[in-house]
Parts: C-alpha cells; structure tokens; sequence
C-alpha cells in the first residue's frame, strides 16, 4: 500500500499515463531548469498552421521518457541484461536530451547563440549532475557516446530512437496530421539488441517503412509546411534587425534574459554558470513578448515583421522544386524599395529566397539495422523487398522565395 | 473545381476539419482581435497538472462553430428552417462567444477588470460589426437574446450548447482526462425544436445524463483540481501585490497594455474603443512575462509569488467538506509572520482559505427539454428513469486552506 | 536477444499489443476449449443494432488477461506483494473466468442448458487442470473464493473486476457507443490494496461514478437496447419451439450438439466429461446456421420466427415504466390468433410480455471500497460528496410488449 | 420537427454516425439480400491473427456509402455539379457493389463458383432493380463504366475509391494494424474534378503516398500475412477434398446451399433468378460449420484439414523471396506420405507451394491523377518529388511453401 508523497503520475493523452519511477528523476523534472521546458513550445510556430500545436517540450521530454520505459520492458522480456543503474542512466539521459533547446530553436539556432542545442544540453546536465551529487554521470557518459554499449546511445540518438519515437507520435496527436502517426508500441516491440548494438526484428519491417514514410510526411506536412517556413523566416529576420538597431544604439524593449543575447555574441567558449543561467531564463515568452512589444516600435521594419507574426498576417511564399533566379529578387527588392520608399538593404528584410531540404532516411549516418529470421544483420534499405526504402535516402530540395504579397495583389 | 484562394480548411486533431465557409468568416478570423485568442490558453493554468492543456481559446472558438455546423445540419435534416441569415449568424455568434476572455481569465476576472467577460465580447462584436458594415447585427440579436427564435440563442448560450459541447471535448483531449470526452456527435443528432425551442429526444436522455456526469468530473478534476486551484489563487495574489506596489509608487515590470490595467481599475463605463484597443494586446504572454521578471523583484511577496508559479513550486492545499476553522489560518499565520518576519498581513499573501462550488445541472436555470415519444416535453430531471439527475442538480461545496508546505514539512 | 518460437504478442486495437507471458498460457489459449470461444460473439444478437458488435468472447478473455497483467503491476509499485505463482494464477483464472459460456448465453442460459455458465467455466477448469497436471490449482481456488488472499477475487468478480473494466471498453469500442468507454487505466491506477482487500485510492472517486454511469448506460443503450432485447427474446421462443417439435417426434435440422441439448434436458449433475466435450462444440455457428435452415422449415412458427432474425425483420417491442395490463396482450392474441389462423397457444410466440431490471451499482453485494486520505475505508456510496451513487444504486425495473408489426400497421 | 418511423442513423465507431439519406436506400439495406452481408466477415480467416478483425461487408458498405457522401459534399463545396439522381445512384452503386461477395472469397472464388464477385453483384443490382421499379438503373449504369460522367465510376471503383478509401479505415481499425490507418478525411478533401474526370490536388501528394503506403503494408501485414494465408490454402484444400468424396459417392454434412455448391460447377451462364437465389443463402456460417461437422468425418485427409481450421493449429508455412525448390516438396511429399501411410496424391493436400504478389500502385491501370498549381495533370508518380511513388509501383512477389509441423519438429 505505501507510495510517498511524491507525484508519482502523469496524465498523457497518448500513452494514458507516464509514470515517474523514483524520487531522483522527480527532483530532476521539479528543477527550474527543467520547468523551463513548459514554456518552449514543439514544434515552434507551427501552431500557425496547426491550431492544436501547442505542446511544449517539457511534455515531449516526458513522453520520450515514458518511450525508454517501454523500451527497457521489451528488451528484458527478450534477456537483454540491462542493470538498474543503466536504467535509471538510460531514463535520465533521454529526459535530459534537449534540456538544452532555446525558444523557436529551428528558427532562431543562430539568432540566439552560436552554439547547437546538444551541447547546451549537455552543459545542463553537468551543472545538474554537480547539485545532484553526481548521480548523472552514467547517463552523461552514454549521453557522449563514451558507454561501451552502444545501443544504449543509439535508443537517445539515432535514426529509430525514442526521441523520434514520441515526438512523431506527439506532433502528429496536438497537430492533428494524422498520417503522422506511427506505431510506436509495434516499433519498440520489434526491438532487440546484438552484440550491444540496437536491431529490428525483420517482421518490423513495413513499420519501419511507414515510420520513415510518416517522418517523411511530417517533414513536408508540419514542420517546413511553407506558412511554418515563411512565418520562422520572418522571425529570424526580426532578430536581425533587432540586433542592427541595438548596435546602432537604439533602444528596444524587452525582458534582460533577451537583451543579453540580442546585445551580445555568445558561443560555446563563453558559457559560464552565468551565461548558463540567463540561457535559462529565456523561453518562448520573452521572444512573444518582445514581437508584441516591437509592434509599436517607430523602426517601420521592426514593427511591420512583428505584426506579421502577432497577426498572422504573413509574407507570401513561394515553393519549387527549381531554384528561383536572382532576377526574380531583383526585381521584387526594386518594387518594394520604390513602392515603400526603403533602401534596397532594407527591403530585403521583405524579399529573400533560399532551400530546405529533408532526408528521411540517411544512408551515410549510422543505420537501421535489421536483425534477419537466419540471425544476420542487414541495413534496412537492403533488407527491404522494394525499392522505396532506397527511394526514401535521396534527399529533397526545395526552393523558396518570400515576398510582401501586395506585390502581386496589385 | 473552383476554390477561392482563402483558405478554407483548418486541421483539428478531434473533428478532422473544420471548414471555414465564407469568406466573411474567414475575415473575422482573420481579425487582430480574433487571432489574440490564439495567446489565451483555455484552461489557464491547469497545464500544471495536466502537462497537455495548452491549447487555446482561438482553437475552441473555432471547434464550437464547427459544432454549430453540425447541429445546423442536423436540425435541417429533422425540417427545421434556418436560412442562409440566420446560419451564417448562428456561426459569426458562436465563432466571438468568448472574444471578450482576458487571459487566466477565471482567475482574474476581478484583478483586471471589474466587467465580465460576456460584456467584452458584445463590446468586440459591436465594434467588428461597424467594420464590417453591418454585417454581424443579426448574429449580435441572438446573442444577446432579442431574436424571437429562441432555440438560437440556446445554441449558442444554455445547459446544453455548442460552447459546452466543444470545451468539455476539446479539454478532455487536450488534457488527457478521459473520462470528459462526450458523445458530442450523439448528442447533437438528438436535437431538434419544437416552437422554436430547443428540445432533446428521449432516447438521447444516458447521452445527457452521461455529459453532466462528464462536465461534473471534469469539474473536480481539472478546472477545480487542486493544483490548479491553488495555482491560480496565488495568481490572484500576485497581482493584488503587485496593484498594492504599484499604489505605493513602487515601480514593477511589465508591458504597457497590463501596467494600464494594474494602475487603473476599470469597469463596464470605462470602456471606449481605446480601453478596448488596449484590453486587445493582452494576453498571457504579458502575466507569465511579468511573472518571469517579478521573480527577481526586491519585494519579498511579489518575487515569493511568481517564483512558485513560475518553478511549479506551489503552495500546499488542502481540499475538504468541512469549512477549515479560523484558528487554523490564524495559527499559520502567526507562524509565518514570526518565521519569514513579515507582519500578520503580508502572511495572509501565504495563508488563506475559500470556497469552491459546483452544480452539474442547475436546476433554476432554463432547463435541459426532453422530447418524449408521446410529443409532450419534460425537464430532463423528471424525465430520467432515476434520480441520478436529481442528484446531479445538487450543488457540491467544497473549502480549502492553502499554506506554505515549510509549515508542515518542518 | 532470445525468444521462443510460441508466438507471444497479440494484436489488440484498444491495448495495443496483448502480451501472452508464458509457455503455459500459451497452450492453455491454444486448447480447442479456449479456441471455441472465437465463434461465441460477446455481445449476442446485438449487432443487429451496431453492426460493429462482432467481437468475440475470445477477444474479451485476452483483453482481461491483459487487465489483469497491468493491475499487478501497479499493485507490485505500490508494494503489495504477489508472488510468481500467485501472479500466474491470476492471468489464468481471468483468463478462463468465462471459457463455460454457451452461444448467446444471455438469452439462451436457460434454454439449452440449466447450469449457469461460472459453473460451466469451472468444470472446463477442473479438466484442464487435470490435462495440464495440476498447474491450474491455485487459479481454482482464487476463482472459488477458497484462498485467503480475498483480493485475489475481488480482481476477477466484483463490482469493479478486470472482467468488466474490459467488457465496458471492449464493448463500446466495438459496438461505437462511445459514452460506454471507461478509464480504465485511470481505474487500475487508483487500485491498492489494504488488509489483503481491494481498495479504490480516494482520488479516483469521480472515475468510479464515471464507470457506474458507463455501465448502465451500456446497459439501457446496448446491452437491454429494446432491439437486441426483442431479439433475443424471439431467438428464445425459437428454440422453445424447436423443442417442442422435436418432442412432438418433428425432426428438425441442426448440428449434433445442438440437437443433443435441443432434445435432453440437461442440468448440472449431468455434466461428465462426455457431455463437457459435446458442450464444447457447441457455439454460435449451430444457432445461427441452424435458423437459417429453418427458415424453410414447414412448421410456420418455426419457420417465421428464424426469418425473423436472419433477415432482421423482428417484431415491433415497446418498453414502458409501468406494466403493460394483460388485456392488451390479451387482445392482440386473439387478433393474431383470427387474422394468421393459428391457436391462441401458438399465438403467444408472437405476443408477450416481460420486464428487465437494470442496477449500475448494488448496495447488498460486495461494495466498492474507498481509501480515503485519513486511512480510513468506506464503501464508494458513502465516500461520494454527492447522492448520485446513491442514486445509481437503485434498480431501475423497464416493462416490454412484444407483437408483430403488422397489428398496428394495418 | 417531422423524422419517418423508419431508422434514419447507425452507429459505427469509426465515422460516428451513419445516416441513411432516403427510404430507397434504407428498404435496399433491408432486402435479404443486403442482410446476408452481415454474416461474410469482411477480412475471412484473418482473424486467426487478429482476433478483432470480425466486422462484416454489411458493415464496409454502409462506410463506403458514407465516405461517398462525404466525398459528394467535397465535390459540390468545390462547385462540381451533382444532381440529387446522380447522388442517389452513387450511394446505391457504392452500397452494392460488394453485394456478390461469397464467403472467404479470398480463398474461394474459385472453388465455390468460378464467377467474378462483381459480375455476381451485378446480377444481384439488376435483380433489385426489378424488385424495385426500376429505381437503381442509373446506379447499375455508373456500376457497368457506361455512365458519361467518367469520375462517378472512378469514385466507385479505382485506386482511389470510396471502396478501398473505407476498407483500409475499417481494416485497420478492427485489427488494430495501426500502421493501416489512413486519413481519408483529408484524401477526400483533396478531391476535385476536371472534365468530368477524378483528380486530386497538388498538396494531397503526400497524403496519397502514405494511403499507398498503408495499403502495402496493410496487404503483407494483414491480408497475406502468413498465418491468414495458410488458413486460406487449408481452407481451399478443404473444399477440393469435400468434392472430390462426393465425386466419389461419399457424403458429406453441410448445410443444402453449400452441398449444391459443393456437387456442382457453376459457371457465368448457370446463374438465373433460383441459383441467384441459393447463392444468397450461403455465407460464412455454412462453411464453417461445415468444417465443424466435417472434423468427425471418417475420412482421414478431410478431417485433419478442417480440425486445422477450426483449432487453429495450423500447418506451418515458410515465405521467401526465391522460388522453394521442387526437390523440397518432392521430400516433404514423400516424408508425409510414408509417415501418416497416404498416397502420394493424398500427401499434396498437406504439402504444397505458390507464390503470392501485391502491388501498392499499378501503373498500368488507370492512374491517380494530380492537379497540379499550374492547373495542369500529371501521373501521381510523374507528379512526386521523389522515387518512392515509382518504387511503390514495382510489385513485389514472394514465394510459399506449406507442410505438416510434424516435419520438422522431430
């Protein structure tokens, strides 16, 4: 009967409920910097496609955790050996694996600081692993590749791992893309582990298929779906600008946590405990705040890419499978420049062109291994009966241009 | 094959699609002050239990008028007239129901502004309708209950609307409260009117006894749950601190459009078209930015109150069904004060107790029809096999007492 | 990496995978015994109202197998202990709690045989056991309430056992009556167990009023929906007459088992192994093939009431609260007797009359019990802060007439 | 107000709600004819693997003619012109079109009667068509590809129809193959029509991909899935065995429809109004009751293929990407045959070879078309951005050989 007094329970609407197994991995989600994660939303300003979009990563980190229980299950019900202290590392280290992310991440990597998300991550989880005693430098050491069972690492991080796992699901759930949707209890099922390396049994194969196909989808679909694209370009355009009136010296409002890094280039060198902990401070409500704010700026560049986004109100975009020629700018930069009376440096705030380009599966990364009924192991793009799975490692490219749509509209 | 080049079709992870049908409509959505509901979260603070409430007011305003849409389908199918007016009116009335929500707005109902929400929303639909020529006069009729075809307004506004049909759904699913989710699709296919009132058919009557056995649980267990109950009371005292600072000159910061609102109280005859211009900008964004700084105020209280919001790190409350005695806050009180050496009246900031209630159905208001076999309507209370309604009618009270856990944990 | 060659995951669409745990379970579900329960339909004649209703009691066992498996493991995080064996024999008495049932038993439990179908579940036991050595022991005497662990019951019939918490979910999934879906893993989640009894944690309260409501109106809207019910009602006049043309010495065409108890009265001391096998054989295929040779039967009675079911041309059935007065049968006896020229015995299988009764919770049985926060247990109806469990606690008694549809058409 | 006594709405759990338009529609539902569906389970012997796979082509065509009424409001919001006779005929067209499916007609087109199932639902159509008046010819017209309006064929039959748009859904959902789920929602929504010609619009490319995709994997996942596959030979095995002893002057127990079927080959030109009507007597029930019967049968060969089936206790089947050679069968034939003392011939029911094929897309038949921006058509596969729509259209073949398990257990 007895069960501390703890929360022990989460209610999830994709998996019923997530259930935090012990006290550590409590406190560690209870840690401010943890919370944070409540006001960085998913899938960034995709909810401007996607009304339901609003889930945060606090929610997908959780559910990736709630992947790894699973996971576990299924392997020591087929006797891999995975102690308890592996466990407790493999959980927390999944739980912690984008603690590291800022506010609009896709759009804003570079806007905010020079230093990717990973490595951020990893910042936190020392500076974690200091107040908590050392309790997580098992999961660190898998976290950097250092554990000598590689299939540990590859359950955080690879082309089949838990992360993916929840945040397809997830995404697809709050956005409403329902061919999004994989089946995740069936790929976990499908798990095993060679020689400490991760496989799939061969009749997970299909899954696998549609897994890749479902990414594939997501991709396309939700997360550069053109009105996610154009309004994250808008975004980064405003920070550039807001950046060139801060080294003008004129002012802009917003919270500290943000004029530092809008003030300051910051890279991997300089992150302190300080710097660290202003990093945490920042989340999707200081960069809202600030657009709402900027509205009412008197830079007219400014304040119109903020309205854009606050309104929803956005550039036109254009998609092709061909590269738009430089005229085309040219021209439309022409246009804007006389018709708003701006230089042509600051009409290209307005008019910009450039790719994205999305992989489902990566040939030259590290593969998805298929475990065959003989026991020998294949990458699943030869292990496949059909040619699609091949198909699904060409990378596409597609070209965009965005442009004030008054252009065309008169 | 011709479409207009509005968009027409919005992804909802619950109905598929809600069709956006005209292009009035979709100018409305359109609207600065109808996209503002995508920055106001429709359960308020309630994610803090339930980590996937997130969604917003824009999405349920949008989920209700495509119930609307159903239900005009259905009814039509059953031979009831509605013409082309008075859909198109059905749909704008419900579509800017809740536009007048100010955010966390159960909680602040009284911090912000002295008028009710309701009130605000016919102040926006006025204004939305000298802009839009006139346009939304009759869905303003319904609205406010001078249209002589009562069942529309009851669509719209009753014990059994398209309000209630969406959120307690949409809740549910965003939630992850199982037990909420309604048989919407049921419960609309047993509409129909009789004399222009709205009415249930009898063999609807478990539908019905089902959704008030719904909306009482999600009462308890997500709009009054405790945690979010305490969650937003100390909200409430947040900002009472922060008005109290504010009068003593003590400078705080926020945005300008909620420092308005915090140094001036306002009611109903305050609001001309610039009040409501300024009610207009705000949105959670500006309390949980203000929260955010608050923290590091020099003010004990205030900084005290937002970090526990913030970190989720909550006061302690206690839930009962007995009222909880006078001397208990006073010794608390006491202990507080002595403790952190603040005198008796900041401690009340810290210690406090209330009441909640609820009342599935209310029987003193319009009731819930039922359409028996033999064409004579009943109240559903009567018309139930069992006393189950009965009871349902009852109102529930409940008390709390919230303290700091350091009383106890120590 | 190992895993025997006995398939071991089952597909579920409401669980997802069913995970068969070990090789004796495995043959048990492999016996044909167990294999017959795949041609019984759980819910009856009821897919003739929702035309999804196919699931089988098969499915319905695995489902509750699969109930049970997640009860002993939140049970297990709560510390109660339950031993290896103890935890097999819980899988396998679930598993086989409703292995006696006959074809159609709700409607046929009395026509076929006069033993209740837990008797027949435990002679089925009994010669497993002896086929499998002795290894369903300790699973026979939970299932008879001879072990001292009364929880152990309590987890397989009670008010709140595995046993309905699937049927309810199973049932509503399939047949579509969405209201009918439970919580259940909100439900497990709330189970504990004090002093060797079940308990239910006090928070889980407005889940069990949730699941009452659930269950009656499955009962009123599935189960006792006035069409399945006059189903099977014509199903048991049916047999009746088949018996008493086989008792006249008219052959009728059916399967050998289904004739051997069309023409034995068989009761509970007749059951040895032989008749056990012969049972055995029979399910819904001899029923439902059997009525559609009779169709073509020459004995008109016969003959009409197998049309009856097979073309879902069934007779008209009222339902009322009070007693339908015995001229009114009466009357439509002597009409039908004249206008079919048939005698007034035999008119009576086209004309009757009955009642049902329905209870969602029953105050004399086995209460549902609450562990309320100060450790103290009370019984469910008690615990409520409102009267409506009381309510459910009533029985609730419906008065049905049954007659040929061309009396009032015409 | 007003709804006729006839019942208007069903319940499915995928859609929600089925409404029956008109009283036509609903007497067509009622007709024998269409009843007789109930009892042909939509998937055959699949449920051997997926127990929940029992729903019936009753219930697929009342959701094909639901998806079409779906797909018609899509078509008319875009302004495509549908006449209330042209969407009368459509519904009854799609509701029919399955209706001369026999049982397990996988399996047993050829062994039952060696006619097609759709020219068999065309005898039933015209059949109906005299019953009532005349009122289905526009629907029989449309059926027969004769109708000038080429995309109401297309919407009834293609590799994007109403008919697959429902089955996929319904497949996937009552076996709970989770990967099978396709969004039908959203492929009808990209729906359009050009010159009276089916097309789909340019941003649903991703959409079609994934419903190829879900039909693959439902195929290798489901409908050749190995264990349903052997089921299926064993069953065809069957029946051979059965004609062959009656052949031979050895009878057989089985239901009059069945033993006529069983004694005579059936070709196109036999079928008049009295063999239409013994074929509407055969469904699921008299095959495998028969089987039940047939366990018990002296001769050997029939005995132990249908135990097979009715326990579930399978022969063994092996799948390859290579033909198995004849050398193997050759052994395993002479093995059998000395072992269990049967002929070589009589040893060929138990062992035996094949190959299966499945093609995701045919590019020979008539294809998807897409409409691009540009207002131009293309090829599905000429329109995607990527090689795996190509890839989809190569079909794969795998290879089967089946044997007794005995074989290789010892």
């Amino acid at each position: 009967m007895p069960l501390t007094n703890k929360q022990k329970i989460v209610n999830d609407p994709i998996y019923g409920f997530i259930t935090i197994p012990n006290s550590l991995i409590y406190d560690l989600i209870q840690h401010p910097y943890f919370q944070r994660l409540r006001r960085i939303s998913q899938m960034g300003l995709s909810y401007l496609v996607y009304p339901g979009a609003h889930h945060t990563r606090f929610h997908h980190a959780l559910g990736a955790m709630h992947m790894m229980q699973k996971a576990i299950e299924v392997l020591r019900f087929k006797e891999v050996e995975i102690s308890k202290e592996e466990e407790n590392a493999l959980l927390i280290a999944i739980l912690l694996h984008d603690i590291g992310h800022g506010p609009f991440s896709h759009a804003m990597e570079h806007s905010i600081v020079e230093v990717h998300h990973e490595e951020i991550s990893l910042l936190f989880m020392n500076k974690l692993n200091q107040e908590f005693d050392g309790k997580l430098s098992l999961a660190i050491k898998i976290f950097k590749g250092e554990y000598h069972r590689k299939f540990m690492l590859q359950l955080i991080s690879s082309q089949l791992d838990m992360d993916r796992m929840d945040y397809l699901k997830r995404d697809s759930f709050y956005s409403g893309v329902a061919e999004g949707n994989i089946n995740s209890d069936r790929l976990i099922q499908m798990m095993n582990v060679v020689d400490d390396v991760l496989v799939m049994e061969e009749k997970g194969i299909y899954s696998i298929e549609k897994f890749l196909t479902s990414r594939r989808l997501m991709y396309w679909q939700a997360y550069l779906h053109k009105t996610s694209l154009v309004a994250e370009l808008i975004l980064t355009k405003t920070l550039k600008r807001a950046k060139e009136l801060l080294n003008k010296g004129i002012e802009i409002e917003c919270s500290k946590p943000f004029h530092y890094f809008m003030s300051n280039k910051v890279t991997s060198a300089d992150f302190n405990d300080d710097l660290l902990n202003t990093f945490s401070q920042l989340d999707d409500f200081d960069i809202i705040s600030a657009l709402k704010s900027w509205q009412f700026h008197n830079d007219y560049i400014l304040s119109s890419l903020s309205k854009m986004i606050i309104n929803r109100d956005l550039l036109k975009i254009k998609l092709d499978s061909e590269k738009f020629p430089k005229e085309l700018t040219d021209t439309y930069i022409q246009k804007i420049s006389e018709k708003w009376n701006v230089s042509k440096q600051d009409a290209e705030f307005f008019v910009f062109k450039g790719k994205i380009k999305n992989q489902a599966y990566n040939k030259d990364a590290e593969p998805i291994r298929i475990l065959k009924k003989d026991r020998t192991i294949e990458d699943v793009v030869e292990a496949s009966d059909q040619l699609n799975l091949k198909a699904l490692s060409k990378p596409v490219i597609k070209y965009y241009i965005c442009y004030p749509k008054q252009l065309v509209e008169n």
